[in-house]
């Protein structure tokens, strides 16, 4: 990986611990936070280094997102769309493409989506909706193609980073055709996008994922591959951006939570307490075993993208983050005592931030189910209880 | 039990429920519910019938606190506290009073404040103190006598109700023998106690456990007891006030979580996925298991006070009722999904206010022990891994 | 209850305890145990006391299940196979047998049953069969009526006693009507009656849970009722036989391996260790709620049987006692080490024996999704993921 | 690694598998697969090249080892007592040596034991006491030096593979000076050396872990390290084959009950369950974290030897190994059901063996006080619960 990517993160890491209590208090968005990742370069991490990004692969991703989230899991996750975006965008080769039928002229724009983000620019996600969840397949929010471009209506929910970004990728269905779902890259200054305040919620409160109404006309450039219908290939192609990218954050926030209590420990001098002791050493090992699972899942996406294995560990990485990172705040919670949960303390916090992990989709209860479909050899993206996007 | 009693507790529950969010939000002290437990004759509840009041028994409060903890679990925090005082004054009979020493004037004055109680009064708390925790053995706030009564100096901390009851426990050490712990009932406006308002947590946000900084003189007759240095012995002989009245509340809260997420799941239709029937059925069992104990342990409480066997079933109430709160409140969070962790879910705040129990002295780890201790033979109140008070 | 029957059960359980070893090493029949039981008018419990019997209520036989089960959970588990048979066959009113259009003479019959019960016999139940498993409308063992009777055709397993009971009830589908499944007492001397031995597990190894074949012919008066198709309508009135009455076995065998721990660790000084006294006292509070759970559960079977309330606290005794018992039996290992591990050592045994609790009908998982059914205002006996019976 | 001892170990397991339900039934040792361990070279795993092995590191020890767990448990768990033996000795390096003071004539006592077991030789481990356990630091085994060598007299219990290896490791302290602990390796045919049968276990059975009576001379250069009072000094110094070589064999059996689990769902079609699948895609993930916490902390051993950080992952893959393997043997036993409780299925085996898996020392709960006193910033060897050795 690029050195710079993790050093840098890890030079941020402390200033965005230093700004997480205030924003997670008044639910306001860290915009230094932001600042300081453009200063960075890190909204180009994804970018190819001949659009002027740092052409990172999906494992010096995971490595940037655990150290930003054991500053900020809220900027961490924020941040994890935004690298969706660019790493989803990035990763479409030209075998990809033409495959894909994506025309030349879509491959130029993707080129310049990727040259702003490498410029300092950053995108959100509208994906999830009210109603039907992060599911592509129950999407109300429709498009028609007008003149010069689509016109897009609808309303999203969950949009982290919603009225910051610079711009959206968002997910609506055909008028025409109910069952093609496309993507489209919406400015964040178009006509008819508005911002509804309305996230205020038990964790990761920093993340300013408000609902966004669309009624909005787009370019025609701004159709993600230049063909419709490619949403749901994407999600296939690409589960890791969907299913794991999240793991990384909440591995960071697991680690977080060890590393205060350790740290109220040790001012306390509750070390001496046996429970205490083994709450944080059973903490210790099951984090590191997290970040392991997601570190191990990443270098496969990278080595041997699209395989079956690679993509059941993709799926391992989402559960055993999201789980281990609820477990993990809870009993350090428990170990630190009465103390740590007043505001301010950063087990306060990251006992409501840990909690989320295990609910974004794919929730762990899926993941679980997923997992078992592929264990007894069945198609864990067809069978199961639950449909899956 | 007096029916009216829980039958009142009943009629409040949906009262406290609906104002119990914007209290939480707010961190304000929820006043009306305080009125409608006054008008309700509930602060009366442990109170003797000759001296005006219901004449409950132990089981009775529990069922009272749970339900009332179904409805808004800080409100039935705080209550539990004016319970305990009132309980333990109440539960002193004449012959422990002749047994302890206690003089006439003494138990004069303690059905006073339990005709007072009766009448529309309720008290605080005011136990812990930063560093020490709840350990009586560990107290830095002093008292020594003066002229026309005692002198008392220190500060208080998670002091629930301050500010709004009308006078508080206040545990002290003797400036004349630091052997001895005696309490006190000072008026809430006795000249030279101050509230200060440092509550501010992440559950049981309405209980405005605030910090209460004591520089007071009060008249002889409000040393409870009248003889000095019955503190840890009270708490000996009356462990349940200590231990396991939190239990009852805890079992509302739980039970409140499951009440919400059969609601919630029920109103999206999300009882066809099976995961979510799995984590509601297992979390209906451990709620109806930890009501019974605290039941028993209440049964017992009253049947057979200060046997061995009942102080085991203190002991293992407050345990299960910690640790099932804080399990069950966590997988209805993840059975309801990311809808219910917006601000205003009940599930939300039940999250935040299950967390709470375990940590609660005797601390769920503290309880583990106790009991293992116990099961082999030893003797739980002094031996073990750490300090029980 | 008649405190005979459980005073009887206390004397018996160090005797069942002393030869429990031996037993489950060889995978042999408790033969003395069962002359105890006899002896002590046990298979008489549930028989009415007009017809000889202690008349107990399902109360009583939870209270002497689970003495039993500390004794040895195999003779408990045969036991309760008797008892669910005696006390199925005792609890229909002659109200309820007028309702099922049950005639006088099978009522006869019936008493005929129980007196011979009362006066020293006991029944197994041949139910589950290999595939079907315990599914009642999924059995392949048929009947028709022919001269004079029944013939009876088909093959059981898990029949728990068999070679050693004077009769077995065998649920059997009417070849004339697939719909129609009855029970019948086969006599253990009937013709075409053959013991199988196949059990060999790995616990509850004293159970003789062998394979039976059937190629029998039985009198009329040996249908259970003198009605064909009584088999699910029984299942459904009385489903504390079919689903707690291990339930209280469990609970027991739970019992006994924190017993087995205390002793163990008396013995070898291990209590000063943290871990080990931590491990004891989660283990001690667990079983004391899975204890009043089942005795909940049983008090409202007697009490308001066939109540909705009345079958969800019988499913939560099910599952209760089925996961406590394998989870505290894991700890009490884990808390006695290495030492505990080898062959005849209680704990041992407990290890093995705990883990069947779960897997007997209705399965763990299966009562967590009746339970979340009927949570949600669903039909459990209908709705959720899998069939009950 | 060596990609032919990775090749041959996956060969085998196959053959190791299809032995272990016999040898665990009867208690008896695997002779055949130890023969075919020789065959395929692997006793010399550990031996460097120059003396005839395959120079292996402890990463390719952990892979082979948890290869062969999968085929049979108590088998890998033998073989890896002679790895620990021939791996601790090999680890010492000519620099070691001379920092211990190691003399010339026992380096090449040493390479004469590595060259043999190279050539087919294998060790057995003769450490742990009755009463003692397995720490060192209280062992009453003593040895005395005589004319021509060393006199040993003691017992020995836990000594896997007694009466079929080569030769023990014997731990024992000198009677001269009692804080010095040395090791010898007596040779299996020393006179005054007995094999007392005592092995008859819940699980691991196969592993002949039988009682060792010594009253043995042996002659100088059997005294490891040729300088008493080394054996402390190497456990700690090589903390992975006393607390993690066990690790590696742990994984294996988790990763067979997963398999077992997989295949008995599959031949019964309980795949569309849905609480089968998801225990089955649990188990899947958990064992998948565990597999690679075993691999770090082999791969920093041979890396980073002795490292702070290293020991901290070697004491974790301890705790995650034996914990893994118990919680997901039990639930696998849970998905598969009644039918795979009978002796013979392999998932009646492996819930037996899985439960061992904790109890080895350092026990989990031993583990969980190491790393949280390391977390901590205490010294885990020193502080904490219990002794270490």
């Amino acid at each position: 990986m690029s050195v710079d990517a993790l050093g840098a993160a890890r030079r941020l890491t402390p200033r965005l611990a230093a700004r997480a209590a205030e924003h997670d208090r008044e639910g306001t968005f860290p915009v230094e936070d932001f600042m300081d990742l453009r200063e960075a370069g890190l909204f180009g991490l994804m970018v190819p280094a001949k659009l002027g990004g740092m052409g990172a692969r999906f494992a010096e991703y995971a490595a940037v997102a655990t150290e930003l989230g054991r500053g900020n899991g809220a900027t961490a996750l924020v941040f994890n769309m935004h690298a969706s975006v660019t790493g989803a965008l990035g990763a479409v080769t030209e075998e990809l493409a033409e495959a894909l039928g994506v025309p030349d002229e879509a491959l130029a724009a993707r080129d310049r989506l990727l040259a702003e983000a490498a410029a300092g620019a950053w995108y959100g996600v509208a994906m999830s909706e009210r109603g039907a969840g992060a599911r592509l397949s129950q999407l109300s929010t429709v498009y028609e193609q007008v003149d010069g471009g689509f016109h897009i209506k609808g309303a999203k929910t969950f949009c982290s980073g919603a009225g910051h970004a610079d711009g959206y990728l968002v997910a609506a269905r055909s008028v025409a055709d109910q069952s093609m779902v496309s993507q489209f890259l919406v400015p964040a200054d178009a006509e008819g996008l508005r911002v509804e305040p309305t996230w205020d919620s038990l964790g990761m409160r920093a993340t300013a994922s408000h609902d966004l109404h669309l009624d909005v006309t787009v370019p025609t450039d701004r159709l993600l591959g230049g063909v419709e219908g490619l949403a749901l290939v994407v999600a296939q192609l690409m589960p890791h951006w969907l299913v794991a990218s999240y793991a990384a954050v909440y591995v960071g926030v697991a680690q977080a939570a060890v590393d205060a209590a350790v740290a109220h420990v040790e001012a306390r001098n509750l070390g001496e307490l046996p429970a205490v002791r083994a709450r944080i050493g059973r903490a210790d090992a099951a984090v590191a075993a997290a970040r392991l699972v997601v570190a191990e899942a990443a270098r496969r996406v990278d080595e041997e993208p699209g395989e079956a294995e690679t993509n059941r560990w993709v799926w391992r990485a989402k559960l055993l983050a999201g789980t281990t990172a609820a477990e993990v705040a809870a009993s350090m919670l428990e170990a630190a005592g009465t103390s740590a949960t007043r505001r301010g303390h950063p087990l306060e916090r990251l006992y409501r931030d840990a909690r989320c992990g295990s609910l974004h989709p794919a929730t762990s209860d899926v993941c679980a189910d997923w997992l078992g479909v592929a264990a007894i050899g069945g198609d864990p993206d067809r069978d199961g209880s639950a449909p899956r996007w």
